[in-house]
């Protein structure tokens, strides 16, 4: 019994399911626990962090993983380390392509783009992009405005006419097998997953967060910017981050550019204390709609098998005739 | 050949497939093809005129069909001359439901309760309400925040345990076949689709808006209260509508509470000019994110069966050993 797209055949995999490269969160454990158990385990490189991916890349223990970055943080000689290192795949999220796209391309690396809007869906196309992933507003994380169930189908009618062999992911709000089924019927070949294995076991995500995550509905995430100016990070418009509301985003969501001034860094280290520490309350946990999904914690080779499992049984279920 | 539902059973119908009673467009024609044609048709009774409701009712031409209402807008007296005429059903959305949720169940009308969060399905479900929508923030016109992709499954998961005998429909972004198998994964029994009717020709929509909406994207659609301040309407918290976006709304969008003044009287009366003839630049046609997916202008009785038949073909397709 399996589930098999494009997606599998084309990375060998046995789930049609990629980990999202979650920045400080999808670490060499996950994704490597990911890569094990069948599905596309993508490290999160994030803002590149040279050292950080250095340290990573052995616990995923010699699993064949793929490396997220942050388009418009991503360096030249960073990602040349990168594609030294020989990842399954280089995915770039949050600004413009080039060069970068062409470089992996000539390493004969896939490429994976996600795009959160049309624009960007044919940027990635006329950059070569092996996998589109049309990433929904649901997400947690950073986004933008776009809702998954229009974005995926828009987006597999351009592919369609214009890049038939390039292959459509779905991100954002899927948590479970519906949601992956879902996700098939609106035209993709599978699903790039953050939410539901940012509560892993495996997952670099303090004990805090993750129980508030548990205890909360879909009602209570937001986006907004109140962690980037917390962080004093300058994210490009249209983008902005998904996380559960907390008495901080309380305090500083009408309010957000007040947190970068100066006299505000008492209250930034506090919220950076808050974030080590998994401080639900006082700091800003970072996760998708799809929280009102999640009820437990679990191994992420369970949460693949599940996922896969719901998705075949409601897809023979609704057979019709 | 059909799609069977607890939804189609429990109404009648040949399809899984209810017409958003939009306000001002789902006119007595378009409710009563739809109802001709096996759909659930709901008049669009808006902002409560009554005047407007006995014009329509008529154009159903014998055909049996529901009225939706704004919730907010509604009084007693209207909603007693609504169930006089023994409606198919009576949906309220936006508003609580109390004191006509009961009423409405007194007299052995259907309730459809249309909700936009956690918070509003726990009190339809309260009410009595014998359907729930589950609204995404894609949809067109008035809406909230929280997306289809999440918000059905998580209220499914809340009926199977509190009220397993309420049918449960999805809508905001479902414009085809795609759209309607992607409900059904989720946890819903059918369909409420508003922009894929906005488009049919029974509509009661200016061609010029018709037109407009062909040529875009989902990415030309925004949120926010542009035609509700140019009408001087005072939608409560936390209702927006969607629109196409336009030279009004980049006027006035960042700028809002700007149009109610006194002295921009005249800009709202070239707004109202712009909509009755159809100037998608000058005006705001209200249309939802899955404006991308409409291709065409037909009549509802062909939309309704493309529907159903591309849903059909997806779920078999997908069917997996």
């Amino acid at each position: 019994m399996g589930l098999e797209t494009r997606f599998t055949r084309a990375f060998g995999l046995r789930h049609p399911i990629a980990l999202a490269p979650m920045a400080g969160v999808a670490g060499g454990q996950l994704a490597g626990a990911v890569a094990a158990a069948g599905g596309l385990g993508l490290l999160g490189g994030g803002y590149g962090d040279s050292t950080w991916i250095g340290e990573q890349i052995p616990l995923a223990a010699g699993n064949p993983v793929g490396i997220g970055f942050i388009t418009w943080k991503l360096t030249e000689p960073l990602l040349e380390e990168a594609l030294e290192r020989q990842p399954k795949a280089v995915m770039l999220s949050f600004g413009g392509l080039q060069p970068f796209a062409a470089r992996i391309r000539a390493a004969g690396v896939p490429l994976i783009a996600q795009v959160q809007d049309m624009n960007a869906a044919r940027a990635a196309v006329e950059a070569g992009a092996d996998v589109i992933v049309a990433q929904g507003a649901e997400a947690g994380g950073h986004g933008a405005g776009r809702a998954t169930f229009t974005l995926v189908p828009e987006v597999a009618d351009y592919l369609a006419v214009h890049a038939p062999g390039c292959i459509l992911l779905a991100a954002g709000g899927i948590a479970d097998g519906r949601g992956l089924a879902a996700a098939l019927m609106l035209g993709a070949e599978g699903a790039l997953i953050g939410s539901r294995f940012w509560a892993a076991q495996e997952a670099l995500v303090p004990a805090g967060f993750q129980d508030a995550a548990l205890a909360a509905t879909g009602d209570q995430t937001l986006r907004g910017s109140v962690p980037d100016a917390a962080r004093m990070l300058h994210w490009p418009a249209p983008y902005t981050i998904r996380t559960l509301q907390s008495e901080f985003t309380d305090r500083w969501q009408s309010n957000t550019e007040a947190l970068r001034d100066p006299a505000q860094a008492p209250a930034r280290l506090a919220w950076a204390a808050a974030q080590s520490r998994g401080d639900a309350r006082s700091g800003t946990p970072v996760v998708g709609e799809a929280v009102g999904l999640i009820g437990d914690i679990r191994p992420a080779a369970e949460i693949l098998d599940r996922i896969t499992t719901e998705a075949l049984s409601r897809l023979n279920a609704q057979r019709r005739g």
